[in-house]
């Protein structure tokens, strides 16, 4: 048991999904596939800081999943401290990070006694109930390039991988809010993001990934107008890109955005899930 | 697609294990709990080299479980080349590493289009039908300190993990048989691995992984002199270790074994599990 423990959370970018609610958190979730970032979110936990108290970069906010998990845990008490590269709201899974970071962070910090799957559960019920993400956590537990087959926490979701390591551009123009389209009508949104994962299953390499996300922006009607431009210029160069979900973000694997003119974020995927950070040997 | 491929594939030491034996090598498996190490197998594979041959550190060896990954994905005039800083036959995983590690290699060498868990089900299927080994390949696909919840391949078994990174150290002293060990009476065997995991799931840390792994070895009757020894001393000194299922090794959290004056391997937990070495863009 330490006072402090520090974990790191990679970002995720999903590229399709469909969504299915349930009363029970740990049954909800999303089926799909995207990218785990080597760009990603670090969370600190101080214990007994006095009052809870959640920066970002430096910047005092409120994530409600952060706040939930620290109730979960019993450590109202926690200071959380959390740097990132990435932007918040924008499709890079920044809020799932830091509610599965806490877990695992406070976890240590508290002495918790859970199991990785217990922690991601507590994580992702949170993110679920504060409504800013479906499958973005069991994604960021797993690492590589996840595909969700069945939705919910790990007693209830089962996870596979497109197996390989590709280089990830990105470029994000801003947000698009993850809880207005989560609590609109998600019927057509669903029905391509199930043709897009059988399609996916038949043939699991990094190019269908990105052109079946492609796709699947058109067909559920989220495609931004910069991504919808980015991605025609990315074409036009020989390459192909997709759009983050949920955000005005656009992503391309190898040198296809820098290929079409574009002067992106580059990263590469990251072949591990959450992960603490090495502690002093035994009280790790 | 390319002509040839890398993986990587992380050693595993299982601390304490149940032998769950089924007519289906799919659901075949063991429950227990153990350790990926940061010291692991790289393997390539060398598309269309005229006649299989598989090599070791150089030498030219024949592995069942690699071979019957090759005729599995079609593969049978691939060059496999491994190699690995760690013992043979000593308790590390090296032939489940090799099983793995050429099945996700040849998949991108030979575009088999399968998913991750497709191979680690190959992988499985071939290293349970060879008789060397019940449970690494899918502990060794994961990653982290796994805990292997129910037994066989992805679609029938389940895992979870500690959620901890510490420093490993660990000491081999030879060979023990696991064909031996496997196709005796492992009813005792089994219900001290039961007994262990239970336990561990009460308090998944990783002093109490090493305290629940050394009491195993001696319920199941398995430790060599050699451990017993090094355990002995270790434990003199103010720490803990354990023996690696199954090989005459030991293993310890932190810096136990050099508290003790031996002068061990020194390694980290592998946060990820197997993964494909990152190549040229959009082909990997």
């Amino acid at each position: 048991m330490t006072d402090e423990a520090t974990a790191f959370v990679p970002g995720h970018v999903t590229g399709f999904f469909s969504a299915h609610p349930d009363e029970d958190p740990l049954v909800a979730g999303s089926r799909g596939a995207g990218i785990t970032l080597s760009h990603g979110v670090e969370v600190r936990i101080e214990r007994d800081a006095g009052a809870s108290d959640v920066t970002l970069n430096g910047e005092v906010l409120t994530v409600d999943a952060v706040d939930a998990v620290l109730d979960a845990l019993g450590a109202t008490d926690a200071a959380v401290t959390a740097e990132t590269p990435l932007p918040l709201g924008a499709g890079f899974g920044v809020s799932g990070a830091m509610a599965l970071g806490t877990a695992y962070a406070v976890n240590a910090a508290y002495d918790c006694r859970r199991t990785e799957n217990a922690l991601v559960a507590v994580a992702h019920r949170a993110e679920v109930e504060a409504g800013t993400g479906l499958g973005d956590v069991v994604a960021q537990a797993r690492g590589g390039l996840p595909i969700r087959l069945e939705p919910g926490a790990p007693e209830h979701g089962r996870l596979d991988g497109v197996p390989a390591s590709p280089r990830v551009e990105y470029l994000s123009f801003g947000s698009v809010s993850t809880e207005e389209v989560l609590s609109g009508d998600t019927r057509a949104l669903t029905a391509a993001g199930e043709r897009a994962l059988a399609d996916l299953r038949e043939r699991p390499t990094p190019d269908r990934l990105v052109s079946l996300s492609r796709r699947f922006a058109r067909e559920a009607d989220l495609l931004t107008d910069h991504v919808a431009d980015a991605i025609a210029a990315v074409r036009a160069a020989g390459g192909d890109a997709a759009m983050a979900m949920l955000g005005d973000t656009v992503f391309a694997f190898g040198g296809d955005l820098s290929a079409a003119g574009y002067d992106p974020e580059v990263c590469s995927v990251h072949a591990a899930g959450a992960t603490l950070r090495a502690q002093g040997a035994r009280d790790a």
